[in-house]
């Protein structure tokens, strides 16, 4: 039986691509720290479909030492498809900006993706079928003012990714990576980068998605050959896209 | 009394850095792991000029909780420049890479240094003549096979710091941020980027600078309005140049 993990999935742009994954008659795994959304998550999907094994795992990604474990914890499960959604933003200048939440971020966003990244890749590279997919930004590709270390953070994400995809590649393995990169979606994502305790979009951001219609373009993405699924930040398009940034092959790297 | 704060500073382009701001008659604090590197600087730098205060600290910036210590050990000191050299590299594939040391080069070239870059902003941005130099890569700006890893975080490093630059400017803050981006330099980067005990430049890489060369780069970045310093991974010519990222500014960021 094959799984489809996907972190940060009670909320947002995970749970909806939980239950579209789940419309497509995936098993899943789910993590994200909070049990009760998870519970209720998973009651929803049986609802959708009561044949599918849904598997719940409450952890905090953005403490270092949970990564691992997690990891471990998904040992004895054949994992087809990895999302790497969990993720938050931070809205303040650099000099400003409170260096706790910034930890944590790095280590979220980063930290957690590049270890759960890594082992998925070095586990499941050469099984068919397989694909790993990081949520990054357009913040990943253009640095948005007043959001300076967050977009450092999803242009490693993305620099990452489009970098695993081409390495994938040149070695002709199996698995798929692949990168999305959302513009403003209505989530918790504004909420929490501003530490307010609700955020209403309309009104607030001239244009954004839904976060269903995000995961209807990551399915998009899921189904496609292409490595980048970005949406324009003027049209709000949704394209999908060959590699971004200049790579250099391993022929023509001296090292 | 005035100084520049030079982290990994003893050995490569810290170590070069370090002897051209002597002879520039600059008070330095150096901060590197190796205790015995640093006094033997301390004394060559004497030999140099004299007169000048030469503070080190011997710290692991890879270990999270010795970053705030390093910096608040620093608070009775007046810092005109800060270069955030510390970083090292691994060449190898994605599912390879030991990740134990990836995670300690995530601590040490993205979480310290922007600890160390916000912390430095945060004290000193409306102070005339303060300026903060990060070291990234060409490899922070286009993807370097089998070193994927170690370009992501080059990308943070690049897009932090344009974006930190942009941010002072559009505030009109006094202090100047700016990223120096090498490509291959003799030091001791590519032995432990590779895990060997020695590495020969000559006769392995076809192209490379000197450490002294890049010294001499980083002080033509620090002596120009400039934000990015960049090698031609080509031509090896070293070019000084306006942001390379899209930006978007503040006032037309809906957030």
């Amino acid at each position: 039986m094959k799984y489809t993990v996907i972190t940060g999935a009670s909320s947002g742009i995970g749970y909806e691509t939980t239950l579209a994954f789940a419309a497509r008659g995936k098993n899943l795994i789910l993590a994200a720290r909070r049990t009760e959304e998870l519970e209720t998550l998973k009651s929803k999907v049986a609802d959708i479909n009561g044949t599918l094994d849904i598997v719940i795992r409450s952890v905090d990604l953005s403490v270092s030492s949970n990564v691992h474990d997690f990891y471990d914890s998904l040992q004895n499960y054949d994992i087809e498809t990895w999302i790497n959604n969990a993720g938050f933003g931070n809205f303040a200048s650099v000099g400003e900006q409170n260096l706790y939440k910034i930890e944590s971020m790095i280590h979220l966003n980063i930290e957690a993706l590049t270890v759960l990244s890594s082992r998925y890749v070095r586990d499941y590279a050469d099984v068919e079928g397989t694909q790993i997919i990081n949520i990054s930004s357009g913040g990943g590709y253009k640095i948005i003012a007043d959001a300076v270390t967050y977009c450092a953070t999803k242009f490693y994400v993305s620099a990452f990714t489009e970098g695993l995809a081409q390495e994938l590649s040149e070695r002709g393995a199996a698995m798929q990576a692949k990168v999305l990169a959302p513009a403003a979606t209505e989530t918790e994502f504004a909420k929490r980068s501003l530490n307010l305790d609700s955020f209403e979009y309309i009104g607030a951001i001239p244009k954004f998605h839904t976060a269903t219609q995000m995961a209807g373009f990551l399915l998009d993405l899921y189904d496609s050959e292409k490595v980048v699924g970005i949406v324009d930040g003027e049209t709000y398009d949704f394209e999908l896209r060959d590699p971004i940034f200049k790579y250099v092959a391993r022929s023509r790297n001296s090292f």
